[in-house]
């Protein structure tokens, strides 16, 4: 069947969806219990894509802000075979920012751009299964008790991710180190703010076996960021700070790495071209997420073996995620080769 | 790493296991409410291949004779890199028959040899996931009432298998084509026993829209199906007839097609065997299931690409499989990329 040859009559739907947190989540900054996102469909001759836009609160994105983009996109220009720049550009022209409504349409059009080549996204975007990375599971700052809690839900991963910014952060760590020696991503959310103090406990954290830090300074202070990441033994990476594709360049002297989440590259398309820039750039790559169900995820997990690091434990930490689980191997996401992005609806077909 | 060079410790533990099945299962000749299975692990270094046997109770076997014959398998004769058809020919040597405990030792021996050269079976067995057929949906001999409500269940599948074999065939397609115009597999298994009635019927079924046809005939009676095979406008397929490698060549002339069982053919081994030599005869290639979990129809799923119909609708029967339900879309199962089977144990790591 050629699709060219069709009258490409693409119909877009849309559903909000509250996905509710296992744990109340808490980072420097906020604490929440759910996340809203919408959910995104884009429908084209029986062939269904499927996209999601999680909007956490302090991203400013928000159900009334999605509608109102969604009602204002024309859907008559998504012609197959898609031009994915010049579906961004065009997203882009209706109005600035709003990343994460943005990428609930570039995934859903990546999911269907693999349903009719009958191609898993993975293989299309480039991606080779085995380079997998293992997935690290996000554990919120806590009291102790909870902490332990939280780390035996973590059986099963190989690292662990830490938010920092408490009022005492080594006593955090101590705490972890006291149940497991599970290695650590150190996520400080722009909390810190004196270098040497800063060093100091990169340092201490060198010793007690951290892979990495995120976002240590605030993202409007590059001076300090990368003081500490020409001294830190430690990987040192620009989360806040990077966005979208011109926020790569800017990284560079600055971080050691960029963390790449689609809810901030306006989605798959924009985020493989700053992988690409990234390793031009010789950056070093994390792809993590948001609240996110299977959707977002395998979105996501499609690019990941491309990556250094990978933060996609999203549907870990939700309890009403709406699609199957994903497969989960010894720490890793697997890739399936379902074409698009190999989602599956429910858990079983004869339930 | 290299397995050469380390002793090779290898273990193997087994359960018995109960599958109960979601609907009391009713073919030509008995009726049943669960299938025991063998679940059986061999242990490596850390890496642990899943194998299973489902013993359905007219094939022979059971938990005491699985169990005699595991107690007799030295497992240090199992070296990497595995000599699959040494294995074999060591499991037939210490008993006849028993095709399902051997193929559970196979299937085992496949899963670990994918997760030690790190790769997909399905890759290692040479299929195109791509080339998945769809999975038939089988519905025992009810009440109409009963009918309807199994092809209710049967929604997302593609192809509905029937048990044929009741004292009025005919009203059980036409209950089925009152309610669904899907096309149909028929399973006579072995029940019919007049050649001009059986293509009488045969030419009714076409009309139906009925597939193919398995067994029609007793499998020692290989005049009468042979009779109808080279009358039926719908391929006539082997199933009890066929069980080991030897049994392919055999049905040359005899049946349009032969059914590949692992729980028949002693595992994936010589599933693959078989599949090669029905190519070279010319015979089309089912490869249908027993009761089984995901880790058996993950098994037969790998090699179901190098088959033009798959009946694999095993976990979809039961209410208590074990494992983690494989991907399905679109009425097909999906390869994923894990190493070996890609079984995943648990539906989630962290619940």
């Amino acid at each position: 069947m050629n699709f060219l040859d069709l009258t490409f009559n693409m119909q877009l739907t849309y559903q909000p969806f509250e996905l509710e947190l296992k744990h109340t989540f808490t980072i420097a900054k906020f604490s929440r219990s759910s996340t809203p996102l919408m959910l995104v469909q884009l429908h084209h001759d029986g062939f269904t894509g499927y996209g999601e836009a999680s909007m956490v609160p302090y991203m400013g994105e928000s159900y009334a802000s999605a509608t109102a983009f969604l009602q204002q996109v024309d859907v008559s220009r998504f012609t197959y075979p898609f031009d994915f720049e010049a579906i961004l550009d065009y997203l882009d022209e209706i109005a600035p920012g709003q990343p994460a409504i943005k990428a609930a349409i570039d995934i859903a059009l990546n999911d269907l751009n693999g349903k009719l080549k009958q191609q898993p996204c993975w293989q299309l975007l480039g991606s080779d299964p085995v380079q997998m990375p293992v997935t690290s599971f996000t554990v919120g700052i806590a009291s102790p008790d909870v902490m332990v809690q939280k780390l035996k839900d973590a059986k099963g991963f190989k690292v662990v991710k830490v938010k920092l910014g408490s009022s005492d952060d080594k006593g955090l760590i101590n705490t972890i180190r006291s149940v497991t020696d599970v290695p650590l991503y150190v996520d400080a959310n722009q909390g810190w703010n004196d270098c040497e103090q800063a060093l100091d406990l990169v340092y201490w954290l060198h010793e007690q076996g951290i892979k990495l830090i995120e976002q240590p300074f605030s993202k409007t202070d590059p001076d300090s960021n990368a003081w500490l990441t020409e001294r830190s033994p430690i990987p040192i990476i620009g989360d806040e700070a990077v966005q979208r594709l011109p926020d790569v360049a800017k990284a560079k002297g600055i971080y050691h790495g960029i963390n790449i989440k689609l809810m901030k590259s306006a989605g798959m398309f924009e985020a493989k071209r700053m992988i690409d820039e990234a390793n031009k750039l010789g950056l070093k790559i994390m792809i993590g997420c948001m609240s996110e169900t299977s959707c977002a995820t395998l979105a996501a997990a499609a690019l990941a073996p491309q990556c250094h690091w990978a933060d996609l434990d999203g549907p870990f930490l939700t309890v009403n995620n709406p699609y199957k689980m994903p497969d989960f191997l010894d720490g890793r996401w697997v890739l399936n080769n379902g074409f698009g992005l190999g989602l599956s609806l429910t858990e079983s077909v004869s339930k």
